[in-house]
């Protein structure tokens, strides 16, 4: 490149650097969901950008996972969207909510590794904010309706749902649980987890 | 200290360098559980030994948070060890070693959030082997008994009572969880996983 970003006019290079990071998420998020070690270098060179450019928009590993995981985040919470899930009893629709966030996990779950590595928990479960307030809304609908217990808070019970379909990535990528009985043991423990004592 | 390390006989360095380990897990352990940021040359200090020592033994704070978490460990195992749970039902034995695992998570949780920072779920997991071990033998019990459900594996269980009593620890960090209502929403949750569908 002949022309020299500091000679474009600002829109132009604002326009580049949104397509830069663009590229860096998508790729970082393709590269990670196959290989949690992938490097930044690699990450760099899948997107078509330089390590500079990369580094000048994430300054390190941890706010590159970070970004990614964010980016991944946002990509799935749209694929839960289902307003079906509103007009079924609440078992049912928890059984379905846990079913497709468990495929986008799944695909993703090496990804969530990758974080898990450099990122605290707790930083983990912020980027989950939004997936989670679908699961928060149905456990107080299934509350209300009488179909779910009320005798532990509804925010632990999310917390639950966050932990086990995290711990079951875990035990699928560790060869613990195999690919095929997943759904199952997840939708039987926070079936039994959400009943009426 | 006017006598080189490289003049004392052998056994001697040896014996300096297993009081300095001894030292610097001790104070690890306790600087660490009162705040998880804690830093190595803090960590030094208290133990009454230098940086260049320190590191000497353990050469990033991820390898000495590692070392200090399986020190932890191996302390709280011993407390947990009691003979008394296997003549109790599974079901009362569960409720009792849960309440003494947190009593001594709950003691060290910001040992356990500073770990989760800088190791890997999995190595983190990998630490608590000798104490899950228990939380195995008494699941396995109480299936063969009849007091708990046989429709999810042993291994899985097992995984839930750790990632159920992490996620406490957790949540009690963050203030989503009252100190005193721990105890009682962890067994009603572990109980109510392992009932008989």
């Amino acid at each position: 490149m002949a022309k020299s970003a500091a000679r474009q006019p600002v829109p132009a290079r604002r326009a580049d650097a949104e397509r830069n990071i663009a590229a860096i998420l998508e790729a970082g998020t393709r590269l990670l969901s196959a290989d949690p070690t992938a490097s930044v270098a690699d990450i760099a060179k899948a997107a078509g950008v330089g390590r500079v450019t990369l580094y000048g928009h994430f300054p390190s590993r941890e706010a590159l996972v970070d970004a990614v995981l964010d980016h991944a985040v946002e990509v799935a919470d749209a694929v839960l969207a289902d307003d079906s899930l509103d007009t079924v009893p609440a078992p049912e629709a928890m059984a379905r909510l846990l079913r497709s966030s468990w495929e986008v996990l799944d695909r993703h779950r090496r990804l969530f590794l990758a974080a898990d590595r450099v990122l605290a928990t707790e930083r983990i479960r912020e980027h989950h904010e939004r997936p989670l307030r679908r699961v928060e809304r149905l456990i107080v609908r299934g509350q209300r309706a009488g179909e779910f217990r009320t005798d532990l808070p509804p925010g632990w019970l999310v917390t639950t749902f966050f932990s086990i379909i995290h711990s079951a990535a875990q035990e699928r990528e560790a060869g613990r649980l195999a690919p095929e009985e997943v759904e199952q043991v997840l939708t039987k423990t926070m079936l039994s987890l959400l009943a009426r004592p």
